[in-house]
This record gives C-alpha cells, sequence and structure tokens, in this order.
C-alpha cells in the first residue's frame, strides 16, 4: 500500500494525480493488474475527467457549484462546508482502474484527479496495486 | 463473501454500516488488504460521508431531492419511485475501502454508509474482504 | 483481461451490458469472486440501475440533462460536448459487481450498463475476473 501527499492551494480545485499514480504503477513491477485508490477525507474525491483543456475541470467545479450550493445547509450552522461533504458523497471517494502495460489503462482524454471541496488542506490519496 | 442485513424504517434513510462492516473485516483476520463493498438493490445505494454530525445525512437527502424530485418522471406511472431510482445510479452501489491494521481505512471523518432511497424495505450488503 | 466492443447509435443512450458481462464471467470459470468494470472513455460512464422498465433509462438521461444542460460551459467554445464530460465524471468509469455461481450478484432489478454521453460512438468496456 502506497501513499501520496497532495496539498491543495484553493477552497475548490480539481488536481490531476495521474503522473503519480503512474510511478507507483511502474515501480510495482505489475505488467497487468487492477489500480485501486482511495481518499481517506469526507470533504475531497476522486474523479476521472479529461485533462486537456483546463477550463472543464473549471466547469465542473462550476456545475457542482449549481448544484449543491455554499451556505444553505443545516450542517452549515457548526462547520460551513456541508456543500463540500455533499459533492465529496455524490462523486466518491474511491476508484478502480486497469493496469496494462506497466500502465494505468486510462481513455486517450482521461486524466485520473482529486477533488477538493474545502481547500486549501494536506490530502491523501491510497494507492493499492494488485 | 459476507453479507450484511438492514432493516430501514423510512422511505428516506442514510445508515451507517462502518461497525458492522469493521467487524467483518477483523474476523477476516486480514491485516492490509481491500474491503469491496456491493447494494443489490436498485433503489438504494453506499456512500460515504461525515458521521458526526446528523444533519448532514439530512442535509445530503435534501440536496438530493432538490436535484431529483419525486413524482416526475416517466417511470412514476408505473411505480411512483424513479426518483429512487436516478438517485441510486448516481450514487452507485459499489465501494471499495482499504484495509490497515485489520480495520478500514476510513479519514477520521468518514462513515461507511447505504443510502435508502424507496424503504421501508430490508437491504442486503455483500461484503468482500480480500 | 476481456474487452468488449459497444456501437452506441444516439448522442445519448443507456445500453444495458450485463448479458456480454455474464457471458465473460461464465467463460472464465470463477464461481465466487468479483468482477472489475471499467470504461476508459472521458464522455461515457458506467453505471447499475433497473432494466425492466425502459423508460427509466429515459428518466435518468432526463433527469441529468434538466441538471447539466449542453451548451452553456467554458469548454464549449472548443468542443461542444462539455456536459458529457461533466455527466461521466459524476456517474464514474469504474464499478466493482460480485460474482457468485458464475454469475454477477445483481440484485433482481439490476442491470449493468454503459452510459453514452457524446455519441454515436464506438466504446470499450474493460472487464476483469477474479
Amino acid at each position: 500500500m502506497q501513499e501520496l501527499i497532495i496539498k491543495t492551494k484553493k477552497r475548490q480545485e480539481v488536481i490531476d494525480i495521474t503522473n503519480k499514480v503512474n510511478d507507483i504503477v511502474k515501480k510495482s513491477k505489475i505488467k497487468e493488474g487492477l489500480c485501486f485508490l482511495y481518499i481517506p477525507h469526507a470533504t475531497a474525491a476522486i474523479t476521472i475527467n479529461e485533462n486537456a483543456d483546463p477550463n472543464l475541470c473549471l466547469d465542473f467545479l462550476d456545475a457542482l457549484n449549481k448544484l449543491i450550493p455554499q451556505g444553505i445547509w443545516k450542517h452549515d450552522k457548526i462547520d460551513n462546508n456541508a456543500d463540500a461533504h455533499i459533492k465529496s458523497a455524490i462523486i466518491g471517494p474511491s476508484e478502480v482502474i486497469p493496469i496494462k502495460n506497466s500502465k494505468l489503462l486510462l481513455g486517450t482524454w482521461q486524466g485520473l484527479m482529486i477533488c477538493e471541496f474545502d481547500g486549501p488542506r494536506e490530502r491523501r490519496v491510497i494507492v493499492e496495486v494488485k
């Protein structure tokens, strides 16, 4: 089991971790198998999205903010981040990606990303290659 | 392969099953590995969310009801639960969580939960530890 | 590692692949285990939903279109499919389903489906049985 540490810089951010995870896959020497990812945080998530146009990550955050605005929820009376929790629960903390030729078998336009919904914070990503 | 039976009590409900799944993990005697969860029901789902403030689960259901209201869908002419099916398809029936030191490697604020979207019913959760 | 090729016919479509995946599971001769699915495309996704009433798949697409309309995003200036990318990121490209008695352990009303959000295209689905 490996671990990545990612420092986020904004309240909301999508950060591409494809290269970092591919480095772990390469070092594992597993040519064909599965890569399991898990983010142990209740206001972050893991997603897979196009990484060629950076505007698409902004569109993704924009869409989620339109659907789940900040500051209108019961939990906001305790801690003003209910929107971040709800977004995390919808997007989800885990992903499983096949490995082929010692690399993540991602599509041409797919990038592996973490979603920060309540940063800036230091986030851990658990990576298991089997 | 293990199975949990959870009896839900309301139409919509989020129920924490972290302790029940940790008991299965402990009994498996697997110290480090992966826990696979699957809910074989088309109007329920598995999610991971904060479990400290119970209001957050109400906020989560409230958000989903704002986004996907009941009673406006084609399927509702047959069975008045299209909203439950759509919510289940979005949240998803499966989750994979790493195991470390014979426990689910959840974040401090993460709880493992089933979502009931069309209860009350008896729900099964399949748990596989590897 | 197996691969399915699915030709989609519309811009948006939900296609049941349960039987095709069950054929792969049967041929693998694995009686009990896990089936991992992954779609390597940034404008498609994998979901599990009721397959008895075809209207439900239309309701699902209708709900997503209400939440994430086409043509209002930054990325649409480059390629008019931002809505497809956002929907894919929310629904997700992977699913893990238990296998029992050489079959997917799906619920009575659950079908395994791919979501086409920017077709018609030829789509690959990676299937790993363990």
